[in-house]
């Protein structure tokens, strides 16, 4: 059974995470959504709502398993057996950081690859922060996250804005 | 009449900044300069500080505005009436970042348009950040930052290093 | 009165084109389709068929005028009193040659500023020169190219590919 | 049954090219490599020293089939039922235009993917057009293309040098 | 005597720092390796740490100094009579933060070069902050940093980990 | 004695190349200016020529020799025991190719290093081939390429579009 990787923070998943989720799921027997739980970096939603969201959005994607993950994703990548971990690029920006983990991980472990789709173009003006950006100003989120998830975004920030933490 | 807004946090103006509000200021029939007032970004200069050194920077252009902003920039834009927002391009470091706002906007405003000004080579490897660096370790600033706000953008330095806040 | 200058060899006139051409003429009073009759590059097609797509493309813009022109551009957009040269960037790949030359036409003429419109990002991937592949291996062009000139595109190369010249 | 495609001119097959095509035959069950029988661009083999070359070097692939092909690749992968086109990306250089060519492919056929895999960091230097210009200066190859076609290559730029075509 | 200075925070030295010095060691009458001693950024490891760590990594390389310094690299240059600052460059990511920086240097002082050297291509994916983020999740470091510091780096990090500050 | 190599084209110098070999000429004891003879790129300028126009212009530098080369210039590097081979890199465009050329050149001979300067910023839009660019259209070159040889360039040009070879 072939089994890849799709990891990410996903602070919120975006429409762009969701076209790469459902592409790569097509090329793989299984496919682990692996949400990092770093405890270093803040995230603005917490791991348990970042999964709600994930789950609520692939929910049609049959051979998708959403899970939390810490440590090195390579030492979790070879723990789940996984071939390959599955990255989107973004027609902006991502090279370098991205081939930079490419090379350290294929450096720990020889026999799992990464490969990289490139993102829909209508999605690669877009990431995480930009939704975050954009919702603490309370700008418009239609088109940009699942329509499942639009109120649920809105409403936290609208409680963040007010002073509930 | 045509209306362009030049954003930017300006913490402080350079003469990078100046360059391009100048030749911008020639395209259009009112040059709005936007200074962000973001309050999680920590500026080192107020925003009552950085308009001030604008407007002494400025004063020989007849057809600038100089306001403070908060929240959205494209909803400010709007508000304003502007036809296009105009931001300087260096050789060196902005494409990404810029072209990503560009689309964003783009997509959230139809009507607006984002237009780019190559800055002047001579000051492609001139930054806020730069300048903020260089003046908190005594370094010379002449040639970067217009004559008329050497000065006081030394003393906020002498006395910031000198533990007055 | 603001004249810009979009200037190109349009070889054949694409979407991304027409795309920056409709927006920079909102934002003048009258824009120049500069169409380079470049006697080294050998062009697919000739000046006048290239003129004449531009035609029938534009012509529902109102403040366009269509031209030929050799020599230099700096030149020539001196001798139409231009006071700027409009440029798409595509997501991908324009930057670094369109800023050189951007820096030498500024040095060549201070008054004459280059401006760079993004290409709206469903354009992003598409240049003459792939419409030129495409063509040439009998390949769709719909939605790529203006709907007006897609038929005699595709009979030129037909032509072409049997061995007529 | 997952078949893959990676394609290329080979013009020779180069390390760099093996690491890819053995790390992504590992990842399908059949992988097709489809080899350009571009009329246009001269190559210095022909196609059948080519897809010679490439047969001794993967002569250890158990589920590669090398196969030339002409027109758009879109096209063959189609005909081929292939899920996905294969590239390696190497750490410098290819970034821009493969990305192009992953989204010109992906607009023509929606079902098809592009994937990249990094090219081994060791062969991120290399190019077939950098062993050419090796070849012609009498460079040593070794290292660089698999050792069962180093006397081949050398050979043939002896005779060109020598003036046999 | 011909002087360079090769800066950086070392925190900790890398593999790919102790490719660049050695290299630089031969290009140069004596190579002056300057640890910055940057208040803001906090360093994982104290002044004196890295300094030692570096001694004990470059012990073989005769025409080597380490020294802490503060304030500008510039003036620190300056004082010492260096002739050039010499820094590498990976493949991927640090190209256009070095150049901003050495235009910057040389306007500030028109007689110190900064040259650049290719990092070793086996080091390009390698940074401090790559081996902190591994040493944090507690990832092998062998064949990144120098063999004597392993052990030292993994316990430093062993006691954070455990609350040990 | 430190021997350096400067390899070029040079068809023909331009005020960028002269800084570059004015700097790194302090740099060693030695350095050679090393005018590439390539038979299959078509020069507009002779080897004599070019080597002419480089005499000239770097009269006043006294550590200087200028020959011409033919084949790898690794190997031409090896026999002059120069230590290492220098190039300018411009803000604009020159990075990965010389990248390439570094990690090609330093798998060839490991003694040799490359190392780079940043050209001057005012100088960083300036190629030899805009140059041609612009005297083939008769273009001002005043500034672009050293006074002493402004002349005969025009000349050349000018013969050349009057059809003399």
């Amino acid at each position: 059974m072939k089994i890849w990787i799709c990891p990410g923070s996903f602070d919120p998943v975006t429409r762009g995470h969701v076209d790469i989720i459902s592409r790569s799921s097509l090329m793989c027997d299984k496919l682990i959504v692996a949400v990092g739980e770093n405890k270093n970096k803040n995230s603005v939603f917490t791991l348990e709502e970042r999964m709600d969201f994930l789950r609520r959005s692939l929910k049609d994607i049959k051979n998708v398993e959403i899970e939390g993950f810490s440590g090195l994703l390579i030492d979790y990548a070879r723990k789940k057996n996984a071939i390959c971990i599955v990255k989107g690029l973004r027609a902006i920006s991502d090279f370098e950081y991205e081939m930079q983990m490419a090379f350290l991980n294929k450096r720990m472990e020889e026999d799992i690859e990464t490969v990289f789709l490139m993102t829909n173009i209508n999605y690669s003006f877009l990431s995480s922060s930009a939704v975050r950006e954009l919702a603490s100003h309370g700008g418009g989120l239609d088109g940009l996250i699942p329509d499942c998830i639009v109120d649920d975004v809105r409403k936290k920030y609208f409680l963040r804005n007010n002073g509930v933490k």
